[in-house]
């Protein structure tokens, strides 16, 4: 027997009827506007004008959200589990921060909870049900998240190390004040952002720089090789799904006829 | 019988002799110079000094596409697929503006009708009919366009919550006014652009900043993987499927006239 | 029979036993420590508040390194083999600043004694042991720096060639006002910094450095071409050298126990 | 019977013997002392404070290249193909601007003269053949040339569409003063490079320009893979260096037995 339960389960948690497929795109949509709506909240001269449209838009959303939350939790066979998962908390961190408002006073107060609302930006994520080329990318970061690790912790004492010659060298003028700021330029050099708030101004600080930024070349090939070659690895060797009905061994190549571990044909 | 119509259509549309290329040719060239006439015209000094001899030529280019459009129109078998399809409205978006700009007045209307006419540009993409290294390119974006979709839509998720961060810690200050000034600041910055338009000035947002920065090495490197193993599979040299019939030896090359195995003929 | 040396030299150089890990970890932290202390210890602001705190620290510090030093001396079996190896001079020049420190005076020798103790970073690498990724890594850019160098090399003449051109085309001016500055323009664009403190202002110096930026597209990719294609050699699964005694097929995974073209088994 | 000629043509044009290797080498050192002169030489304080010891120096380089420029014409086989010869020219342009400087007149004459020296620079190319890696490089670029020219093709193109919305948007305002302005914007902003000297003022100008860097990251993607796809294919499959003794084809597989042209066996 189908009881309004199940029908409303099927709706929200699942994506596969037409009725869950509308819900999950209007929800986008809802979505996006409440972060639209966050963003413009925060520009001075279009909350001033649009003060009270802005209010009532807040809390329209947060009601749809409110509502959304709690038929969720109606549903959901496991309701724990479901608050305490990262969905779950997301959810609630999209509806909380604007009846905390109501408590909290005081500009910088009014600004994290703003920013709070904003978190809502990750039920954006929930989508990623649609896509297994999200989860070949998040496996290939994974896979080489040691790697990248490793490679991070070199250029964080490469950066330090920069950053100190540089601040010895500019003898702490032209915005070379301190160690950290000359780590801060070395940040900004090594990985090519080059603002320009803080540059070399003597000859030998312009020559070490020009070292450093010919040298970020190499270094910035690394995380790109790593990520690369993981990808490659993952995109050109197809395996087998089949798993071997003798001994349960998975991981066979594609044109395997036997399997690789107890030698018993796959079918 | 070969009518000029059809002779006509060898020239136009195809490239095969040489009338044909010499046609494409001096077309190209004519496409080229109307593009920089279009980009002079909207210096201030040059457009002062130059004024008349910019619009004779403006003319006269214009006189040139207008009578190729026709002629195209009148050769082609279904003039109005000719019309409808992509170049038909790039080479009609070629000549339109010109003579609009006898219609339109203002400043700003000026300004839109010179950049429409730049439209020309995309004339140059017909050339792509001469490579098909193009197309090599192409299907491989293609066939990676949704693994970068989700990863554009990551790095847009991951910016907005690097924005608003930003915004928070600048309380609102050092251009850091709202939190899309923020979220542009968190772009400029993760693509590795920096300007320096706007940048952190107090202790803790550079300390942030230098953490997404090298957070932004890690990222760069993803796209660039998702596009080089798609590239690598396409390009991976093309073997041929043929299997020697004396010996069952596969994996010639595609050139390959005998075995390599046992030098029998290949069929 | 046990010693005491022999079980400090488990502890100390050893990081199998749980002694041996919480020593090493204690250490690591006491290392952040030290290099957190002379970067806050260069900021005046923070140097003027703290003065006595951190000299304090500083000492603390520097005699925990030196116990260790003189512990690790003690213990290893060939003392001048430790004393005269990468680690042992690290070691040393992480205390000796310290102490050097009491004798040198004046402002510039107190920056370079500070930043001296920066070296100490060096010792964070000890913690290479742990991962065997690094040396993926260092041997991939290894076996490519032959190809690196000579990319390099030519990216200096590249630099030297670009930077005198600029140096004509802006006449000496806009901060191009020798050729060596104009080289340093020429790194800061072709490995896309940009800092902006030197841009040119002329159209044709303009023109110019688009052509550069854009050629600098075709040159970043080639160091991650190099160090991409070594890291895919040495990631591409390690393929069993095993051929089937049976049915002679090879390309093997190399955990294969049965051959997965006939199912015999493999020896 | 060993000449004098050939005794010398042994040093000077090969690097086989310990004699030829030394005069290699210190050729090298004199043409990085004659760049780094030249460049000492545009600096104006070096150039007012040691005018005599730069003129001097100048003088005894040019001396020792113009001895070696007529050496070399006197003792290769054919001086005529050596004149014409890429290096020939080269060396022929290392002496020259310095004869002709005591002609030449006139601050920008005199400043093209010493640009002209530095292209010196491409002397040191001639050690390119002590590396085959430098030529796996240019190989892999050639290779990949047509798809590389490609890909700049539709760079121009995008960055001509970008710049004029951006000169739209803008609306002639915040340095956005002409179409090319914008253009050059365009390609500061898609390489990444981001100098700053230019950049959007406007709400709807960052929000453009934010669409255009997140762009610009998949784009970047683009020229590494090719390079990167076309390196792997180069650096993987060893071809065989082996010639058919029969038909003379090559470009056999390593594994080949048997020549894959004419079925002949390969020894």
């Amino acid at each position: 027997m189908i009881t309004t339960k199940s029908r409303l389960y099927e709706i929200i948690f699942e994506a596969d009827t037409k009725t869950g497929k509308i819900f999950d795109v209007s929800l986008l949509i809802v979505i996006l506007l409440s972060i639209l709506l966050v963003m413009l909240e925060s520009v001075p001269s279009i909350e001033a004008e649009y003060h009270y449209l802005l209010k009532i838009s807040e809390w329209v959303i947060t009601g749809i959200f409110s509502l959304e939350y709690i038929m969720r939790i109606w549903i959901v066979k496991k309701p724990k589990a479901y608050i305490f998962s990262f969905y779950g908390i997301i959810d609630l961190l999209s509806v909380l921060p604007t009846y905390l408002a109501l408590i909290v006073t005081g500009t910088h107060g009014f600004m994290v909870i703003r920013a709070l609302r904003l978190l809502r930006v990750f039920r954006i994520l929930k989508l990623n049900r649609y896509t297994k080329e999200g989860t070949i990318i998040i496996r290939a970061l994974r896979n080489s998240r040691i790697k990248i690790s490793v490679f991070l912790f070199a250029v964080v004492t490469l950066v330090i190390i920069i950053g100190t010659i540089m601040y010895l060298i500019e003898g702490g003028e032209n915005g070379f004040t301190s160690i950290p700021r000359g780590i801060y330029w070395a940040v900004v050099t090594l990985t090519t952002v080059g603002y320009g708030d803080i540059s070399p101004s003597t000859s030998l600080g312009q020559f070490f720089a020009s070292i450093v930024m010919i040298m970020g070349y190499a270094i910035i090939a690394v995380p790109t090789g790593i990520v690369t070659a993981e990808l490659s690895k993952n995109s050109s060797k197809p395996q087998s799904t089949q798993v071997c009905p003798n001994c349960m061994a998975d991981e066979h190549s594609e044109d395997s006829i036997y399997c690789n571990k107890c030698g018993k044909k796959l079918n």
